[in-house]
C-alpha cells in the first residue's frame, strides 16, 4: 500500500488511537506515527508497544499532516484550543469520539476558519478494555466508521481521513451529525446507561450479594457494558443528553406498556412483544453475518 | 459412579431434560432414560440423538424411579395431573423450572399428599437455544442448581435429586421458594423483559432500520437474552408476575434517577453511579472466576 499521509500525530494514545497507529503502520499507509499528549508514561508505553514511532509536542503535532484525537469527547474543545495555533497549513484534524454535534460544535469554537479541516469520525469498534495494552492492528478489521462532514468540511480532508480508515480495513459511511447522535443514543448510550441502571440498583440493595451470587451467563452479558469506563461514558451522557433523555423517555415506555400487560396477566401481549423483539433480534444478527 | 436411580423418566426432551439424561447415562448414574411426552417427533430425535433410551407413554413413565418435568412452567400443573394417578409408591418428581412458588402450589393442586415426594428444582444453565439437538452432557458442570424443597419434602427425595444433578457436575444449593422467585426476578427474569423492551421498541419505530444498521457487540450482548424463546419468557413472567413487577419498579427508578441526573447535568452524580455498577460487576466477575 502506498503511503496515504507522511506524519499522523495521535492525541491519545489508548485502544481507539493506539490501535489506529499500530494498523496504519502495519498496512504501510503511514510514513511516520507521532504521539502526544498530558501523560507522559502512557506515551512511553505506546511506544514501547510500537503504536507510536516517537513522542512529540503540541507544536510539533501541529506540524503533521493529519491528527488524530482520541480521547473522552469533553475533552475536545481545550485540545483543539491547544492545537490551534500550531497547526500548519493544510493539516488536516479528526476525531475518534462516540458523538459529533458537541465535538462540531467544539471545533467551530477552537479552530473558527480552519473548521474546514477538521472531519468528525466516530468507528464504531471498542470494548471495555481501554489503555494502550489493550491495542490491537486488527481492531477496525470490517467494523464501521461513521464520518460526519459538515457542508463546510473540506472534501479532500474527508477523502483522506476515508482512506485512512479504509486502509486500516474498515467501513466508512456518512451521516449528518445530529442524527448520527440520535443514533447512537438509541443503540449505544442508552443501553450503556441500562446497564449500569440494572447493576447499580442491585448493588445498592442491602442484601445485594444474595443476588448477585446467582446470577448466571444472561446477566454477565447484558451487564457486560455495565463494565466500561465510568468517565467516558459520563461524557457521552452529558454531550449527547437530549437525544439520550429522549431515548430513556421512550424506553421508559416500552417498559411501562410491559408493565401494564404483565400487570393484568395478558399472556398475548406478552408473547406478542417478545416475538416480535426475538425475530428483529435474528433478523438483525443475519445482517451482521452476511 | 454407581447408580444412583435405576429408571429415571423425563418428561421434556429438549435442551435442559435432553442434556440432563445424556449426561446421566455417561456418568453411568442411571440405569434407563425414558421419554414421555406430547410431542412423538421430537421425543424420536431424543432417541436418536442418545439423550433417552426408550419412548413410554404416561402409565410407564409413572412406575420410574424419579421422574423430571423439563417443560415451559405453565404446563407444571396439567402434566403432574396426567401423571399423578400412575406414581407408583416412592416415586420420586422433580423439575427444572425457573420459577419455584407457582411450581409448588401446582404440585399441591395435582399430587395432593403425594407432593411430599415433589422436589422443585431450577438449573441455572441454558442457552437462547433449545431443544433435542441443543442438549450437551456439559451443560451442568459447574453450574448452580437451586432446589426449593418445602417442609413435608421428603429428605430421601431431596437427598436422592441432590445426588443426581451432582453427579452431572452441578453444584447444589437450597432456598425458600419464595426466596428463590424474588433474587431470580431480579437477576434473570428482570434483564429479559429490559431486553425485549429495548429491542422491541427499536423494532416498532417506522425507521427502525437506520438505527439497527449501527448496532455493534455492546447492543449484541446486551439483546443476545431477547433471542430466547417468547413461549417460554411469557411463562416465566406470569408464574413469577408479583416479584418481577416489583423489579420492574426498582429498574425504572433507577432509571428515573439517572434521568433526572442526567437533565440536571449533574456530572458526578453520573461518575459516582456508572463507578459503582462498574466495580460492583467487577467484584462479580472474581468471584465466577474464582
Amino acid at each position: 500500500m502506498s503511503v496515504i499521509v507522511e506524519k499522523l500525530a495521535l492525541v491519545g494514545t489508548g485502544l481507539i488511537g493506539g490501535s489506529f497507529g499500530l494498523a496504519l503502520k502495519q498496512a504501510g499507509a503511514v510514513g511516520e506515527v507521532l504521539g502526544v499528549g498530558r501523560n507522559p508514561a502512557r506515551l512511553t508505553v505506546a511506544r514501547e508497544l510500537g503504536l507510536i514511532d516517537r513522542t512529540v509536542d503540541w507544536r510539533d503535532a501541529g506540524q503533521a499532516d493529519c491528527i488524530l484525537l482520541a480521547l473522552p469527547v469533553g475533552e475536545t474543545e481545550a485540545v483543539l484550543r491547544q492545537l490551534a495555533p500550531h497547526l500548519k497549513p493544510g493539516a488536516i484534524v479528526t476525531d475518534a469520539g462516540s458523538t459529533k454535534v458537541n465535538v462540531v460544535t467544539a471545533a467551530h469554537a477552537a479552530l473558527g476558519t480552519r473548521a474546514a479541516d477538521f472531519v468528525p469520525g466516530h468507528p464504531i469498534a471498542g470494548s471495555e478494555q481501554s489503555g494502550p495494552a489493550a491495542a490491537r492492528a486488527d481492531l477496525y478489521r470490517g467494523k464501521r466508521v461513521v464520518l460526519t462532514p459538515q457542508p463546510a468540511t473540506r472534501a479532500d480532508a474527508v477523502a483522506t481521513v476515508r482512506a485512512l480508515w479504509e486502509a486500516v480495513g474498515a467501513q466508512v459511511e456518512t451521516l449528518d451529525a445530529a442524527q448520527h447522535d440520535r443514533i447512537f443514543a438509541a443503540v449505544s448510550h442508552l443501553p450503556h446507561l441500562a446497564a449500569f441502571a440494572l447493576v447499580d440498583e442491585l448493588a445498592q440493595r442491602p442484601d445485594g450479594a444474595s443476588f448477585f451470587r446467582f446470577a448466571a451467563s444472561g446477566f454477565r452479558d447484558f451487564t457486560r457494558i455495565a463494565g466500561s469506563s465510568p468517565e467516558m461514558w459520563r461524557d457521552i451522557s452529558l454531550a449527547n443528553r437530549e437525544a439520550l433523555l429522549a431515548e430513556l423517555d421512550a424506553y421508559t415506555a416500552a417498559l411501562q406498556t410491559l408493565r401494564t400487560a404483565l400487570s393484568a396477566g395478558e399472556a398475548e401481549t406478552l408473547t406478542k412483544i417478545f416475538s416480535r423483539a426475538r425475530d428483529a433480534r435474528e433478523d438483525w444478527m443475519k445482517k451482521q453475518d452476511a
